[in-house]
């Protein structure tokens, strides 16, 4: 175990921090030597995680970057917005290499963070030296980053769905709409009426429209992708479930293209890439069907009538949508193998 | 109770046929005084369905006109697609007047009908006779009437949030983007692996995109607003939940119009009808606002960004999806208050 | 509407407030003219609760007793423990009726309440005064009481599935075990991490053995049934649905009896009260066949082999378990039919 | 991969097969090197898994005896009760090692089996050379056997609450009540209206009290641990949840015990046995805290005035309760570390 990549955990009781101690038990070559809390520091973390008991009894570490240097090589932040803007710094400066779960260092301006998250942006030098890091897509800036952003969950379900497409120019990226659906795990462990067992159950909800702090972050990688800036009309709903995010997308095709050459332009594009997995013609996934798994299954459906595209793209918000996708951001930057300690059968039913 | 409108209930043994009886229980001017299968003729209801113990104990009548001729007046068809286009001119024959709650005869071209329901069309002539029975917008068509189509489910919803956009020309007929969420008790008692618990429970499943047979009555109904032929991208999923659909609908504004502009034009356009409620402004409604009762709820949201509103529609879709309109139907047909038994606030939660 | 009784509701703002309000709503004897609420007076209830826009619209009441007593001749509290030990006394003194739905007036004893409930009792006078209204064991008492104190929704489904069994000497009361299972609605709507959606869903916990301050409550009543004094084993359980109350019950027979014995035993002791139904031999209640009715289902199996009994009673516990039977009180309590205003058929599926 | 353990999978379209596959894809000493089905042979198991895609994509082989030893060293047999007794046998006879995740197996008497499962038994010489894989308790057993038959997933839950209590005689078994409840996946893929979505979500079912085809194998193990005939009281029910079971039992205490008396007494006896977890005083599992994971956790409440305890038991039905307990044996009867394979952090939320 000695020679193991140690690891530290900020916000380890969240539903990030306690989904990375899940996938980071059966790493190879990474383990992790420090959990910690602001708040519960000097607790262990199975008391509030009873599931934890008897494979991680240790007590909580303190958030200090001095404490968490002398325990691990690699930091993982599952903090709520606004800690890692003043947190990353500090354990960049001691020297340790950080992968940030949070939205505090993905849009690359601060204006733009102020304007959507409604709290100061983080200081612009390290916003700059941040890696976006959705894996399939910009993989290979994240090799050797000492400092990595972890892309939103909504964003990673819907640009694996439309990257390909913008970028050939099979779509026309003004007529995007994304109509996202999401289990309630991703609203985190904070209590509030909103995600009270009583008012989700057997309800179903549309919240944020066209206003969620993930927006820009969508934006920003289409526009990219596009070569030219994007909007988009983008919609999410609550679902009773707790696990799993779909995005549903529709947009114009430009020129005839059937869905068989989506499939076809996908496979080619995420070729090598184990965990997008492109489904045959005339299948759509479901969200149970990467329950559990870092992997992102897209299907599509072309409309001769309308002349649109219809897109579906599923991910578990937990792993593929956070933890996971961090980790094999922790692979690509050490140079591993994307796919180390991450392949994970989805756990169905 | 001898004064009371006597009813009959064709397929009592589906998720349809019993929201009839429970909802008319309550009704003051109409009593169920039979309720018949095919299929358990002979057998009481409550051995089916226990939940109707102690109160419906009589035996499940055989369906032939003239059994039903003897005990009822009106009859409501609560059966699978394929029954109505052969049992409802029988009925109608006999001197009933027929509610019929399937798709058999909402379609007035039998081409259009065989093209997306996969079986052979009703007559034509009863086609033509069948008033379709969309409340708030063709509720004038339907006093009087002896035979009543009653609108699908998801058209209900959806058509109740688009209609008055589309009459008056404030939104783009050509960029209408449907995504459509559904319970699954919409798919009715008939099991299949596709509604098995274990594959339903915490999964979110997309479905028939642009291929479901409620595609050409929403389109029928939308022409008819827009005055030309509309044709619309709709996708349906199946959310882990009984009862509730919300349509989340998208299209292009026309002209520079706000979000409180649409609510004065809806509520204006439903003034007097009981059962729409439109949100006030930042308000969107959940499905479990409208459980268990006849209420669809809308809400809006215009984005200047991109020019597109977002219009949020909800309903039971056994209530106002199914059995509930039907009962309003009833009452307009009769020249009732439409809210006639109807008057239940939803369950919540 | 001038004619009808007048009803106030104190704790509108919780589930037990709002489904007074839901079921009150069709009762042809009586109306709700005020709706108070101490956090919240001033604003529209319909702002916490939209399920109610377009049909409760005005402000909410302060919480005082010439307030209410200005608008009302009975008052409902459904208020959390220890509000109703306060207020109560004020409401009756003013000359109003008083139906409390909390646990504050339940116990005779205040010792016993303090030790259960960990809260200061209410004065002796008024516990003495106030009826417990197990509407199917104590009706009689009902009629004509000022003030009435409605069971707890554990002790509802419990008590009606033991207490014909206890009280003709059929069962040994020292041998009784009860584990019972909640949905998460008897909760109430204050948010906690146990309430919290993520962590309920698709999870089973069992809480408070043996400690629930239900216990005590249910002891009362099986001693005075036994004409001794009992003590009970008691387990309750968290199910991850919304509504409903199983009690499934163990106990030693006493004498050669079988089910269908208790089946006779049962049926005659519940004779002419609606709400209980006892299902025939081989069959058990399940909580949906009870959802949004006021029925307590009750079933049975005798094991040979063991010489026990198996008793599964199950309710809503938001209707009989609260709302539904405080308004069977009133009813009983204005020498009115029970069922006024009850005669819901259970919301199936 | 050469020198992996082989291992083939019969009844691979069931849930008890896919979870085998799942659990078996990370075990560093065993393969799975052929899935069979006697239905869908010839066609890829991802057709019926989607979630297999990309994973496992080769085609289902025939359900023969020779097939099979041409591809792998040990079987599973993860079908319907009635294919093992027939089928074993087959396997055995070619030098196959057989796990048997059936019921077929586990009663040594054949007319007992025939009794409570309404089928024929197997042949009486298999039954007597079939090993009961209790792993916690009978494991030595285990050890070199060729021929293993898994425990049941209530059994396993209910036997790992009771064996350390009933063999010390610190509770007396004739008092033991049962009162177990069930996720639904439990009841496999096949569908019936029972299992149907919307007659299961919201709802919570009793069923088969004192007749499930598990008791006699519970009252085996008891009776094994008291030295004496034991006979229960066994109840089931159906939670609307997918995965989990808890067994909370109930029984006398004999003896001035404790809970925490109870604790120790469980720790010692499991020392060393990683799978069981045994709660500190006060704390008592759900099932989510095993979700996924081969767990079982325990926890105690001892009432000191009715003189009994209260045992509460979760697991994952289709992990420790099929599974992954099979894969246990497998290390068992390997002669490696029990947990190889299975260290799986529960998926928590």
């Amino acid at each position: 175990m000695g020679t193991k990549l140690k690891i530290a955990i900020v916000g380890s009781t969240g539903y990030g921090g306690v989904e990375l101690i899940r996938l980071l038990a059966s790493h190879p070559l990474a383990e992790v030597t420090s959990v910690t809390s602001s708040s519960s520091a000097g607790t262990p973390i199975s008391q509030g995680f009873p599931h934890l008991t008897g494979i991680r009894e240790e007590l909580l570490d303190d958030v200090t970057p001095e404490t968490i240097k002398a325990k691990a090589d690699v930091v993982f932040l599952a903090t709520p917005a606004g800690v890692a803007s003043k947190l990353a710094p500090q354990l960049l400066e001691v020297g340790l290499k950080v992968i940030d779960l949070s939205g505090d260092y993905r849009l690359k301006s601060p204006g733009l963070y102020e304007e959507w998250y409604k709290k100061p942006a983080a200081d612009e030098r390290y916003l700059e030296q941040a890696v976006f890091g959705l894996a399939e897509v910009y993989g290979d800036n994240v090799r050797d980053a000492a400092f990595i952003s972890n892309p939103g969950c909504y964003p990673t379900a819907t640009l694996l769905g439309l990257v390909p497409a913008v970028k050939e120019g099979w779509i026309d990226p003004s007529t995007i709409i994304i109509d996202a659906k999401s289990g309630v795990s991703g609203a985190g462990r904070g209590v509030s009426l909103g995600y009270h067992y009583s008012e989700i159950n057997e309800n179903l909800k549309a919240y944020k429209l066209n206003k969620h702090q993930h927006v820009p972050e969508i934006e920003m990688v289409l526009s990219d992708a596009a070569g030219k800036p994007v909007v988009t009309t983008f919609s999410t709903h609550l679902v009773p479930m707790t696990r799993g995010i779909m995005s549903t997308m529709y947009a114009t095709v430009l020129g005839d293209r059937s869905a068989q050459d989506f499939i076809e332009l996908y496979r080619s594009y995420y070729e090598g890439r184990r965990f997008v997995r492109i489904r045959p013609e005339g299948e759509l996934p479901s969200t149970k069907e990467v329950w559990g798994s870092n992997y992102c299954d897209i299907g599509f459906a072309v409309d001769k009538r309308t002349g649109r595209i219809t897109i579906v793209s599923v991910i578990d918000n937990l792993v593929k949508g956070a933890a996971g996708q961090a980790i094999q951001n922790l692979n690509l930057m050490m140079g591993w193998d994307e796919t180390l300690g991450l392949q994970f059968v989805p756990a169905y039913p």
